[in-house]
């Protein structure tokens, strides 16, 4: 599979190496598509990966997240990385989950092209995706590699809502936006959905509408419950998902920002604490540490997809179209259908 | 594995059988921590499955979901299946993704418990999960079978929000209802949540507030907008997720019914609705179709696990470790890393 590269996948990664656009965005569809030439030039450009800040925004739908990455992306556009004159240059990846028209993202992707049109150094890219479990965020790690390796300073993944697969690919994120707006932070059940443990900064978008100071109060109350309750919470049973926000508890403060991202209000206090916590991440090791936890989770999520794909292959598919019949008849369980499955292929029945 | 049954196993299965409620509750905290009883129990109670009507029910948080399910239930103990003079048993698993606060579901369940105190055959189940991709879809699975096993006439499974999660869990209903609120369905977002086309039934519930009429009006438009945009969209690349609404579209017409679940107005009309399309499922064929579609799907997550779980355990950590080190100097990608993994362990290198 990877012992020798075809000429399609070295080359694309050669124009993305010299910074041909055309090409990168060429690269991301075929990575989103699960090509040859793709995961090629992916392994050809890994070792140029690891430079980038890998920065994940999520909340709730309309709570302006959108238009919040957006003007983050123009506050880092005007900073310049700390001793050089070189601009930062940022990428945008907008993941909707399941959009049911399939030209949500394209139309999402034009609206906000115009927002940072004439900005070449602001690479945006939507992608949808229907269905696939785990899919998702493993798309999104790919598609994230390719930009770092792509030399883009701070990549931008945005997420809607806060299902499974947002807070995977938060931790995918080297830094993640919790964002919420006024209201929210008074309902139980916001506080219920999950976001604040995987918060590094909170975000209280359209400070600017009435009750924005008891949302900040309400999400400052929620932190402080969830900073006193966590010793008592199980550990997390599945290996493939670490906690890496546990061990940070003590270290890092995490703030509740408020901005007006519509009038770029509360811009540079929210680029500031980006910044710092890229610092704290770096000074306390902890960079390192979640680093090697994702890389761990990401491979034992291929080692999974690899071993079933190549089960199957070997496998007729008349023996597992038998088990389910078996189950469908209410036989044998899922489980012992598979188990017996397996153990007979392994026996060499 | 599933060679002999330990007495625990088919002990608990056996009480499970009898009606016990305390033994049911038991069993679905060993499914839940997939305890080798749990797995074996859940083996012995499979050939009485098949019996329950699975409703699913999601939305966003705000939108009155809970008091809607209990009110639903509550109208099914009202009226007994038909051609039988007992009343009919309803079991609710309400979801809970990843709280942050562990005592959330439990509190939860103490709230509804009493709304619902004195009916014994209303059994309400929490679940909370923390972090395991896929891994709630899944031991969603093995409780609603626990319960489908119990003789439950109706099982009503109730996710928060929209995510990959919840998509997933309502795969395994066989009827999903999707509850909006006013001012929602106005909202772009809300459309491309991904919830549509995941929708048999569409309820705006809160209907008193202001905006409801426009609500079910938006939410009839998108509908008509996803049924004609449908035929143009990419079908599903992921064969562990066939997209089994799509076969329906011309045959059931997702209804958008309007509800205020505080006051029990509508719910006559909304378990109508329910009834009817599982009568429709039954008639059409389409309850085989989508049953072997998800047992499919569940049987190929559930390789997955068990192959790599094998494979974890007879590599020598060592191995895997050295895999990931290679990955973190940026010698070779994940994908390189794992695929050389499993050709060496298959070569017996």
């Amino acid at each position: 599979m990877y012992e020798g590269e075809s000429r399609g996948g070295s080359a694309l990664a050669g124009r993305v190496r010299s910074g041909e656009r055309l090409a990168l965005a060429r690269l991301l569809t075929l990575i989103e598509n699960q090509t040859q030439d793709g995961l090629e030039a992916l392994a050809a450009l890994y070792p140029l990966t690891g430079k980038a800040h890998i920065i994940g925004v999520t909340g709730a739908p309309g709570t302006g997240k959108s238009t919040l990455v957006n003007e983050l992306a123009q506050a880092f556009r005007r900073n310049p990385p700390d001793g050089r004159d070189k601009a930062t240059t940022v990428a945008i990846v907008a993941v909707d989950p399941s959009s049911p028209f399939s030209g949500g993202a394209i139309l999402g992707d034009r609206i906000r092209m115009r927002d940072l049109a004439g900005d070449s150094s602001v690479f945006i890219r939507s992608m949808a995706s229907r269905g696939a479990l785990g899919g998702l965020a493993r798309g999104t790690a790919g598609v994230v590699e390719a930009l770092d390796a792509a030399g883009f300073d701070k990549i931008l993944i945005e997420t809607v809502g806060a299902g499974q697969a947002e807070v995977d690919i938060a931790r995918t994120a080297q830094t993640t936006l919790v964002v919420a707006a006024p209201g929210l932070g008074d309902d139980i059940q916001a506080l219920k959905a999950g976001i604040l443990e995987i918060a590094d900064i909170l975000v209280v978008n359209k400070a600017d509408l009435p009750g924005a100071e008891n949302t900040q109060r309400a999400l400052r109350a929620a932190l402080e419950m969830a900073r006193v309750a966590d010793p008592m919470a199980p550990s997390d049973p599945d290996p493939t998902h670490p906690t890496p926000r546990e061990s940070t508890t003590d270290s890092w403060a995490v703030p509740v920002l408020a901005t007006v991202a519509t009038q770029g209000e509360g811009m540079e206090e929210l680029l500031e604490a980006v910044v710092d916590h890229r610092r704290h991440l770096i000074d306390s090791g902890e960079l390192v540490t979640r680093e090697r936890a994702r890389v761990r989770a990401e491979m034992q999520l291929l080692l999974r997809d690899l071993l079933a794909a190549r089960f199957l292959e070997r496998e007729s598919d008349a023996r597992f179209e038998a088990a389910l019949e078996r189950v469908l008849t209410r036989a044998v369980d899922p489980r012992q259908a598979v188990a017996q499955l397996v153990l007979e292929t392994e026996a060499g029945v």
